[in-house]
């Protein structure tokens, strides 16, 4: 612990009187944010009417968030650093907000929140104010690629921002309470992927200052040799800095600081000249402040500062009790405004000149805005398409022939894409990619182990948490990659996704933000194919959970076959400011379209396949429709169950790939219009075999002409470990029940409706019969193909 | 590390080898589930047709879960321990079951799976088959409370199974895979929160074998120095064991196991005799062996035993491979099966009597079927109930009502009755439960903590994974409880809660099993009032994820009012089988029901408000519905303002509670009918006011009669810190946006429509201005009342 004491004094220093005022009008402004509306530098006595009527905010992480601001940006300019940084307790925006107007940039960003006094009141009066700046750190912050609303992915986001940066440190603030959270505490395993050689640097700094909302943290009241050895187990070194007298932790920081500064340069060093060992300990500080440090020790006889009573706004009464409004006009002048800001309300040059130049400074790097992009250079999906000499006669696994696309993009682009996947990146079968590189890799590598290495551009860890914060971190500094996953366990990441895209859709707005690359995302070992795995592994709603955000960021595809995965999986790499969700199997499935016909068909995104249809226009009986490689596959089939009973049914078979096509364009952007929409799906009645759940499709389609003679099947959670067919028969989802809806709903078979019903009914309860006795599906249904 | 050489060596002693034929014995049934679909126990020469035509199931996991279940099972009958196992690995559901039959437990549950070589056949036979029982732990598994599908909740399942049963070990094996996931790598915390003195201990069994499914796992290629730090960081005294030499590996585990024990006895003993300090480290063990251990070393020249591809089936071609065949026959002849099993099939006496007696076995432990619980006693909610002198002109906090309710429940069941929360209890004004009880802590506890204390009934950590699964495992094992949460984050558990929900439904069909009480949710801190946290709070979804898992299982209420709240908790905390998720605010709103008129109304879940309505029977223009509080109040100042316009409108006002009341019955078991429905919606065109998102009552009302000209306004993902009342405008949500819905649908109001929307929009433009001045709703909205 480097505190008072543990290492020479000495009489404040001029950078430290610098870096103090700076702390300390960073503070003022933040306590102005929380509560002024007016009398921005307390010119005159504080009146109730300077006070907001809504007090919102959180002042307890803000001196600690200030703090480190401070020191990082001496650190940047004392060792030309490139450095960024990620803050965890980002409901602390308060503190970030004023940071970047001391440092101009906010001026920059917002030229209506002048460095003046106008200014300081516009940026007061903003702050968690309608039409303002929420009071959390958003995208409307600069310099931050972290919304701080949700705990516990700060250092994942910090990890993803390092990979390829390879000099970069990215600094990371860790709240103690965010520290408790499950994906916090399983990514400080991030040093075991981390390339010292190719990849920049992650600098925790684990603040504790006490208290969560109501509760001590874990973190700060377990001994401190119990945190040392949980930090160091897991591959740092932690270095300790606290206390509550200011110059003290100004100077045990500021130590602290350039011992993590120089050890990370000897590890890189060290790595990068070819040597280093796989023992090296990443430097990292426990920075151990009173929360709420310098606020009002105590308010009505209560503990404030140091306690878990200045987690938010520490005394609210302010309009009302004289007492308050003296106590807040002491507190904010207890920072000396008088000397941190000019006449005209700007920071005194003092100040001013305690930031790094230009782009170097933290609330204006380019790469937090999206601003520094290396163009992604993808290979012709064409190259890798599946031979198709006629629709529906051979199979091929569509995820191995996406395995091999990927394995061209990523040589193509050694340091700009990156894979991601929960152990599952073979399993998934996509491992040709290990043809050209390896899995990232930084603890030993044994005789056995399967393509590990310490530069692999594949990622696997075991955890959904880890692989989604580590492929946003990616992203949000301005690169792109892929999240392959179990479908059933996308939901681990259900919350994660949904503040991603509602990051999204606010930086969609902000003028000085470039769009980054879309978080794509590959569901596959999906709901129909669990074969080994049975229930637990059957869930496809993680797209439900994704249509639920705002329409202009999410997309969801169910490209049918090998062809069509290419064609999509290329389009959303392409994309930016997307959530794309791709859903294909990976087993060997029938393939239906040529690489001409499936870009032209995902281009479309939905459409008739005139090759399986049997209707003319304007005598369909009835449409086949289907979203989904094995929906798709018994869709065809019982066309031939139909055609077999009722050889002259004018069926429409339509295949839709882009989900939000069906949906009203006014609901959703790639949604297409009421005539487009009849052209394709006419007046007949419908039969939607649907991957997921049916709802979803009623949910898209229900203002649409003809949606009461829409009838979708889909999972109805009935599963287990069985076979593929017996899977689509528990749901209703096979050839038989579909070629059995569409038949009750054509007048003309009506006679014959009972006769071919039990004949349907016959043939499953053969099949059911060779389920249960063989363990298989019979072989016409294993060995099926559209044309024979 | 304990392994040769480090203990005096003994010549094998009888109790060794009792227990390694009983492990050779499981190790023999579990390739048997695997592989054989005939042929038991190898009596004539292995053929293709004895092979299952699909080869399901996880090896490599399973001879570490029976090694561990032999040496449990010894240590059960050494001590007289009361012991249940959580497995993790619970893909490695072949060797648990293989251990259950061998105790008898399975032939007790599935008469037909004797202990014999009929029953034996059957027991492979119906191993990952059709219409058999999953390749994982599932509820189909006697003394299993762990479903084994998805990783990450093996720790937090045991330490909740722990909690209140000061007799119990909840012995865990936690794989290393598994290990890696942040729900698990924040489980190790549990320390922090055990209490020596009220609760059992947690045994967690930490099994290295080196793989995951492709890659080696973290913790088991980390410096071993380092993951002891890890260990013992969080609290725990890891005892390693390890090798591949049986008899050694038999030594050493249960040297290892001998000192747990004691050391758990030692420290529940010293803390129930009022001493012990908080010092203890709990004992665990470290099990480091070979994956897929006694399985094939390898196979066509590739290395399997001890090497991630014995992850599932070691090798596949065993029906067209005389090589595999072979290899398979061999590798089951190894185990020496002659010694194991009787002529008849079943174990021999030797085996039989490795087993604890009656329900002392790990297979047949009544608190995992449900088959220990005691009757809640719960206070009558109507003591609690707001005076309601009439509708809507008196505000209450609802959740400080319930938590009162709550503070009662807690003093009424000492040890049957727990609360979780991340942190959020008294945040969301359940703090009256701190009149009678603490939070759980075991760290120190300073002046100016609020309410730690040893014992505590509230269990608060910021992680909404570990409050789901110390909750899961509580409710697993009989007792109840309920865990409040910001709606929004609701979605970090979505996995789990669809887990559970699956776990339900698959219990609830087992005979053996009694319903355990439900998983009950209170979300609050909801999306309209989110005033100081802004947009990353607001997600109404987790309701949709809960929807859409089996009918059977799932309810959700939205109570309008406290005394609502106070009827829907009581009901659900008196329920089985389900999961209840109820959704309340905790700020000042109005008040609507007495405690008679809100428990009757609860009762029916949905109903016409009269006292709102006025409308007569056949004669209403428009019905005004609502689900939610917000949405109620909105509704209710709609119906004023649509009186005011149209002072003769006859508005019938329909409040649902128990939202999937609006789903025909066939599709909920909660549903109405059609007539009952029509009686409610009449066939007038209806503005139904929610409280998410729109789409989730189309979904359930879709196919009602009328829908058509149903018009649901609800959350559109349009939001930020400001204002309530401005939130609901966002969203046109307010009384504004539904009165001019409700009057663009009724015909006679036609002519005047375009006058009344100006002057609505007009008074939108009035609050729009002054929110954006004051930061205030206005008076007249923040002050309104139903009845002034």
């Amino acid at each position: 612990m480097i505190t008072a004491g543990s290492i020479e004094r000495q009489p404040a220093t001029r950078w430290m009187q610098r870096l103090d005022a700076w702390w300390r009008a960073a503070n003022y402004l933040s306590v102005g944010q929380i509560y002024l509306l007016d009398n921005p530098l307390l010119r005159e006595p504080l009146q109730p009417r300077h006070v907001k009527p809504r007090l919102l905010g959180h002042w307890g992480t803000v001196p600690g968030l200030t703090l480190t601001y401070a020191h990082l940006s001496r650190m940047i300019m004392r060792h030309k650093l490139d450095l960024m940084l990620v803050t965890g307790p980002g409901h602390g925006a308060a503190g970030l907000n004023a940071a970047a107007w001391l440092e101009g940039t906010y001026s920059e960003c917002y030229p209506e929140i002048s460095q003046d006094l106008d200014g300081m009141r516009r940026l007061f009066r903003q702050f968690s104010f309608p039409g303002g700046v929420p009071s959390h750190a958003s995208a409307h912050l600069p310099g931050s690629v972290h919304e701080g609303g949700e705990l516990g992915y700060s250092l994942a986001h910090a990890t993803g921002a390092a990979l390829d940066n390879p000099g970069l440190i990215a600094a990371c603030v860790i709240g103690d309470g965010e520290a408790e959270t499950g994906p916090l505490a399983t990514s400080w395993h991030a040093t075991s992927f981390l390339s010292p050689e190719r990849d920049g640097a992650v600098l925790p700094i684990l603040h504790l200052n006490g208290y969560k909302i109501a509760n001590p943290t874990l973190l700060a009241r377990m001994h401190r040799h119990e945190l040392n050895s949980l930090l160091i187990g897991h591959g740092w070194r932690p270095m300790e800095v606290g206390g509550s007298d200011p110059d003290e932790v100004h100077e045990a920081y500021a130590d602290a600081l350039e011992k993590c500064v120089l050890g990370i340069q000897e590890i890189q060093a060290a790595a990068r000249r070819g040597y280093g060992g796989r023992d090296r300990k990443w430097p990292m500080i426990v920075l151990r402040t009173p929360k709420g440090w310098t606020g009002p020790h105590d308010i009505d006889g209560k503990q404030v500062e140091g306690s878990w009573r200045s987690h938010q706004v520490p005394f609210a009464a302010v309009r009302e009790d004289a007492h308050h409004l003296a106590c807040l006009e002491q507190w904010m002048l207890s920072y000396r405004p008088e000397e941190l800001f000019e006449a005209n309300g700007a920071p005194v040059p003092m100040i001013r000149d305690h930031r790094p130049l230009g782009t170097d400074r933290i609330s204006a790097k380019p790469i937090t805005l999206g601003q520094v992009q290396r163009d992604l250079k993808l290979p012709d999906p064409a190259e890798h398409a599946a031979a198709v000499p006629a629709p529906g006669v051979v199979t091929a696994e569509s995820t191995r022939l996406l395995g091999q696309y990927l394995r061209d993009a990523v040589e193509l682009n050694p340091n700009n894409l990156l894979l991601f996947a929960p152990d599952e990146h073979a399993s998934n079968r996509l491992d040709a990619v290990f043809e050209v590189t390896g899995r990232r890799w930084q603890l030993a590598i044994e005789p056995g182990d399967d393509h590990l290495s310490p530069n692999g551009r594949v990622l696997e860890v075991l955890s959904e948490h880890l692989c989604q914060g580590w492929l946003e971190g990616y992203l949000l500094t301005g690169r792109h990659g892929l999240l392959s996953s179990y479908e059933a366990f996308a939901h681990v990441v259900d919350s994660m996704v949904a503040q991603h895209a509602k990051w999204l859709h606010t930086a969609a707005k902000i003028p000085w933000r470039r769009p980054i690359p879309s978080l794509n995302y590959l569901l596959t070992s999906h709901v129909w194919r669990q074969d080994h795995n049975g229930a637990s592994h059957q869930d496809p709603g993680f797209v439900d959970h994704v249509l639920n955000k705002r329409p202009e960021v999410v997309r969801v595809y169910l490209p049918p076959d090998a062809n069509c995965l290419l064609s999509v999986a290329d389009h959303c790499l392409r994309s930016h400011g997307l959530v794309n969700v791709i859903v294909s199997g990976k087993q060997p499935a029938l393939q239906y379209l040529d690489a001409d016909a499936a870009a032209a068909h995902c281009e479309q995104g939905l459409g008739v396949w005139r090759w399986a249809s049997t209707d003319a226009d304007g005598d369909t009986d009835v449409v086949m429709a289907c979203a989904g490689d094995v929906p798709t596959q018994e869709t065809l089939a019982a066309v031939k169950v139909l055609l077999e009973f009722v050889p002259d049914l004018r069926i429409r078979v339509v295949n839709v790939v882009d989900l939000a096509r069906l949906a009203p364009p006014e609901q959703h952007p790639h949604g297409i219009g009421d005539t487009a929409y009849r052209e394709i799906f006419t007046d007949a009645p419908a039969i939607f075999a649907y991957h997921g759940y049916p709802w979803l499709v009623h949910r898209l389609t229900y203002r649409r002409p003809g949606h009461d003679d829409m009838h979708v099947h889909g999972f109805h959670e009935n599963g287990t470990t069985t076979t593929p067919f017996d899977m689509c028969v528990l749901n209703e989802l096979d050839r038989y029940h579909l070629a059995l809806a569409a038949l009750e709903r054509v007048p003309r078979v009506a006679g014959r409706l009972g006769h071919v019903r039990q004949q349907l009914l016959d043939r499953l309860a053969v099949h059911h019969d060779h389920i249960r006795r063989t363990g298989e599906d019979l072989p016409e249904i294993r060995d099926w193909r559209w044309t024979p």
